[in-house]
């Protein structure tokens, strides 16, 4: 089958002929790729950024974001049957560690990571298990939901974590209006009732916040005017601020927009949160890291978006343009998330 | 009365002659001070390194570690009564702001802060109000449990925060086994099933960690060998760190030796807290801000130690040698909490 | 001033000229009523069915859902100014009993409840305290809002509580679609992304429910065929079922539309619920008490009614058709909720 | 192999000689079993209380407390090896429903329930899966540890869920200090700062209650006195109750310990749970139900007795003794629980 690989950090991939993946485990699970999302992380794995995390053996398959349909199964899978058309949670889980019995699929001690150190979905075939296939609704078109699979799923991620806490009355602060952060937007509006202020260097990031269902946008620029604004509208400061750029200046900014006992969660990276433990202390708040999401996560995103709660905007390119995707995301041009369909 | 009072920053204050408070408002409570703690916070605050948060107008009377008697109440105090034994809540709350309505008194809006930025309690006579005072057992002696007003809060209000994490199988790492972390250590052997580990850099603290229910103790002094010395305890990293020290290099340590989803917890401060957005995000980590406490910590702890489960090692000494203490605290010769009685 | 009050159980009330309440304490507030809210509760009182339980001294003024305007305030008030428009949450709370500092306003240990153990809202004039009134938007009409002070705010202190459950993909049953139950399905469209069945015997009020987003409505009759409808569209029970109807049969049938680890929320009263041990764990199911709602609730409630996410249909009345209004209510007359304006 | 099999309801199970089970799919573990724990629920199954609700085909092996040595495993099983030392987990689950994802093992909508709807431990060997077993340090004596398993994990279970509001100053009854009853008290004393009081109406009972660190005991005997009694030492009523026999009278006297907003946990069952709605709803009480635990729980159990802290009372009988144990059970002549071993 035709598959991207990287073959080398801070080189483009290439497009290889390889062999198909086989089922050599009872619980294996065959996936026709349907569609592959492209995402700012694959720029970061490119970088040679996750290569200490995850330490891949090169070459491998990029692609972490995948849908498709069932092509074969392991003996023990009784969860999905050829022909489904499934999304996959983007970690594969053994279901036997203490992470996995308490549902949190991310932290699972023995999984692997197609796309991050494994081979990923820019192909025409993925191993996965039957673990991290959620079934969904023969309607459903693999570039239309691919995308949701990590980007889409770490936003949901978040903003369900906080929704406890964001009720009537309650202030949420979205940094960024991008491909996570619009996700963030829909999951804010579905979720909760929180009066929700967005902050964007963009102004057409603004306008797309806004008809997501954004209260206030703030164009961000000169940080102290960022920071006063911001303080203005939730008078004193936000009970949660998503941050879902996390670089850039914007996470020195971000922790300063909370009021006491508010919390700062980190979804983008890149940068550095550096804050005076008097800060943190006199104002007894809190920083969130947040990675990927739980299977049930998914699930409920999924719900949402059959109910035309949460939609993507893409930008779809064949496989083997490939590297005009990657062009386009790393230069700025890519509008939405770009999808691979092979 | 005599009142120790800072007239200026980073001088000693002095013993002065001052009128004594009197009942102004309905809610006002004078209380006849049995004993005031004297803490690290006080040196803090002689530095001036509280100024710009509380901005006291100077010479205010320091201590807000009190306990004593009650001696006058306003008109609608119905919770205490002449002659009661009490200890303080350290801030004067307003029982009106959403922060007092959700229980979170260190939060008030509306509150001052004896011996912070309003008159403390080393002097004969403190003017507190209704909300403030917890009712104690007379047998109770005020320079037992004083220093429990503030730091013993403190502490405790870490530990009940994270207890409900911390079940049979997990670790909890103690940084700093001084006059909070102490109480630290007796407030999880109380409240959790943890299995404690406790970082000091000298012998003595341990040996009172040991003693005091600490299941394994760890000599710091090389960063790299504690930190391994601590993932090799706990099999790959805490559940929850409590940094009592929060500066001296510590605060660079602790957030290291969590495993994923592990909390940090900030409650000793000074220097700052500084971490890659990808090393909070891949471990999925969260630093935890803590201020003081809420009364119903106060209240039991209150519980606690009339159960003989928490108690304080204390040095006491005469109000008008409040020099001394705070020579003996600066330099490291005060064993345990030092008590002034006026 | 004109008040309505009851004289002897199971009579009807009378208009009677009684004095102006006065302040006597710090803490208190006069509030010219703007409009008193009539409920089913209403018809419980003159019944007597809550003499045992609040055990008022006869005569008393009736009316326990109010708003108005301050009149005159004591000399510890801060919160809230002569001339202000407020909603008076239900109870007068002391704000020093473990409850107040716990937010738990419904079960402070000092509190009184006008209108059930001491003079309510049906009349010129009502005191009230401090902690017992919220401001509101000058633009808010008392007689639009007064009912949320009670039926409103227990309807959405049962959501409230339950939110926390109710995620994309989760089922709440809503039985009985009228005073509360409106209130309730409200509620539920803007704190949760539930998907809401609505059971009711008539099939105005199911018009109703869908009109304000119930996703699908039950008529209920044969209650072996509305727990069989239930069960299908939830696919085998619910998450939550809240129950504002509590008698006529439905407390029987309610706790057998849960799912495994459901939650029965019971919140109309008047029967009773009788469940054998085997079935409550082997299903592993709760039955959750729910008791008006907190200050902060009542606060939140205000914000959503401010949106325009909450609001209620009304039948107005002068206070002296009292006997019109009461008589309308019970004989199931009453479109929407009574409201009485001196 | 021998087993003890039920052939018809109400009558004595017999000593069969069975096929040995087999390894057939790839998750499946064979156990040799070293005890299998006896219970109050074996009689209840023996009665046919069970029929209607697990609806196994007879005749089938008795025994849902098992532990012993792994003897053989499926291809795919990775967390044990054969000789390793396992207790059981009650069910055995699937991994890929809701209920496992999120670590509710016990509503698994795929499992079986050795002993209740499939072959148990009351024999040779156990056909059990990787899901259901827990590593054990091979200290650990299988005939020492075997009723944890069930009866151990649900008292376990109910305290665990209940630890989150037992803290300093909170009142725990306990109803039964028998088989479940004396694992609570144990896992309070463990997990919680509760103040413990048990009620059963065996002085013997009592003595063994009191020598595991019950801070209370009251002799029930008259409901009314008994209730009495509670509500002096818990000073108005309990936070928490756990009726741990849930039938013969104790299940109606329970719930009216508990104080405003308390919880009634339904762990023990026989009777039925018959309130007033009105009550329910004036107090804001709740009715928890409880059934067997999570995997995670048993893990904790197991910790929680590699440390001492919990400890069982057996009387041990060779297998083929079994219905010298199941009379000896049924007469009320057996202290501790019944243990077989083969």
């Amino acid at each position: 089958m035709k598959a991207v690989r990287i073959h080398e950090y801070e080189k483009m991939p290439s497009l290889d002929e390889v062999d198909n993946p086989k089922v050599t485990g009872p619980w294996d699970v065959i996936v026709k790729v349907g569609a592959a999302g492209l995402c700012r992380t694959d720029l970061h794995v490119i970088e040679g950024q996750w290569a200490p995390i995850q330490n891949p053996d090169l070459p491998y398959i990029l692609g972490h974001e995948n849908a498709g349909w069932v092509e074969e199964v392991g003996s023990a899978v009784s969860n999905v049957s050829v022909g489904d058309t499934v999304i996959m949670h983007p970690l594969v889980t053994c279901g036997l560690c203490p992470a996995c019995r308490a549902g949190q699929d991310s932290h699972c001690s023995n999984s692997s990571f197609p796309g991050l150190n494994a081979d990923g979905g820019m192909a025409e075939f993925l191993k996965t298990n039957a673990r991290a296939v959620v079934k969904l609704d023969a309607s459903l078109q693999p570039k239309d939901i691919a995308a949701l699979a990590d980007a889409g799923l770490t936003a949901y991620h978040a903003v369900r974590k906080a929704a406890k806490w964001l009720f009537p009355g309650s202030h949420a602060v979205v940094i960024g209006s991008g491909g996570l952060g619009h996700i963030g937007i829909q999951s804010l509006v579905a979720l909760t009732s929180a009066h929700i202020i967005v902050v964007d260097r963009s102004e057409k990031a603004l306008e797309l916040a806004k008809s997501l269902g954004a209260h206030e946008t703030v164009l961000s620029g000169d940080d102290e005017a960022t920071l006063d604004k911001v303080k203005e509208i939730t008078g004193g400061g936000a009970d949660v601020v998503f941050d879902f750029v996390g670089e850039q200046g914007m996470e020195k900014v971000g922790p300063r927009m909370l009021k006491g006992r508010g919390d700062y969660y980190v979804i983008g990276y890149g940068g550095n949160v550096d804050l005076l433990t008097i800060d943190i202390i006199s104002q007894e708040i809190n920083v969130i890291g947040n990675l990927v999401g739980t299977y049930q996560d998914l699930v409920e995103l999924m719900t949402l978006t059959a109910e035309g709660k949460i939609s993507l905007t893409t930008a779809v390119y064949p496989l083997d343009a490939f590297d005009d995707a990657i062009n386009d995301l790393d230069q700025g041009r890519l509008i939405g998330r770009g999808i691979l369909v092979p």
